[in-house]
């Protein structure tokens, strides 16, 4: 079954090389490409072929293939432009700092002065509220958690 | 082979049901949890049940586990809690925001007033530059890319 495509997707149309990119990554499922509009040197996006909006209408096996490519291309990023630290990152809606609307994970070198800004305000997890999520979660997971 | 464990890591500790934590999903690679300093209430790790500092060092068949349980427990996630917008993040590095070194996913929903920070101060890919990156990439990578 051919997966979604949408005509007016920029990512769909580096998919289908209608618009160029630099690509470092390619195979049934899964293309990965330079972004254009880098956050620091490397900075590279990971994407399905198939048009998914968000990462939960992704199918199982294509966010398998991703999952599987990220270390080997997170080592090739890093290794290339001499980082340690790098962050990879997948946004889903407009709020979270989507930005086109086709699934895509970045990974991002980071340096001193380039690379993801990250602002991290923790709260405490209650303990009684947090028996109920978990519980609410694995129902809507629809599995047995072998363990709690 | 019984992936590598390390006595005095938090994680590995959770792991082995030494430390408490709220399980979300658990199989014979990967363990997942509510975060205790969440920053939005839903805000859950993926690990994978071996001691991985970075990314880059996690067997692909461990990847891919992960990647292929991101979509549907981020759907459980964000339906649990009625978000419509989140983030997957993975941080590689003190740098970039690690703070437990043993590999983890986050899955962040974000609200009007909680979820992940982000600073995304752009720049502009040269596009000299972006060949001789993408070649250099793609040689570490040590896989012939189909298409450019």
């Amino acid at each position: 079954m051919q997966p979604p495509r949408n005509p007016d997707c920029i990512f769909c149309k580096i998919v289908a090389g209608q618009v160029p990119s630099q690509t470092l990554y390619d195979d049934a499922d899964v293309v990965a490409f330079l972004d254009v509009g880098p956050l620091s040197k490397g900075h590279s996006l990971v994407v399905p072929k198939g048009h998914w909006v968000t990462l939960d209408e992704v199918p199982q096996p294509v966010s398998a293939a991703i999952g599987g490519l990220l270390p080997a291309l997170s080592r090739a990023v890093v290794q290339s432009v001499g980082a340690t630290s790098w962050n990879v990152l997948q946004n889903n809606g407009l709020a979270a700092h989507q930005v086109v609307d086709h699934v895509h994970f970045h990974i991002i070198p980071k340096f001193k002065d380039t690379g993801l800004g990250i602002h991290w305000p923790t709260g405490r997890l209650d303990t009684n509220a947090a028996v109920a999520l978990r519980q609410k979660i694995t129902a809507a997971m629809g599995q047995t958690v072998q363990r709690f």
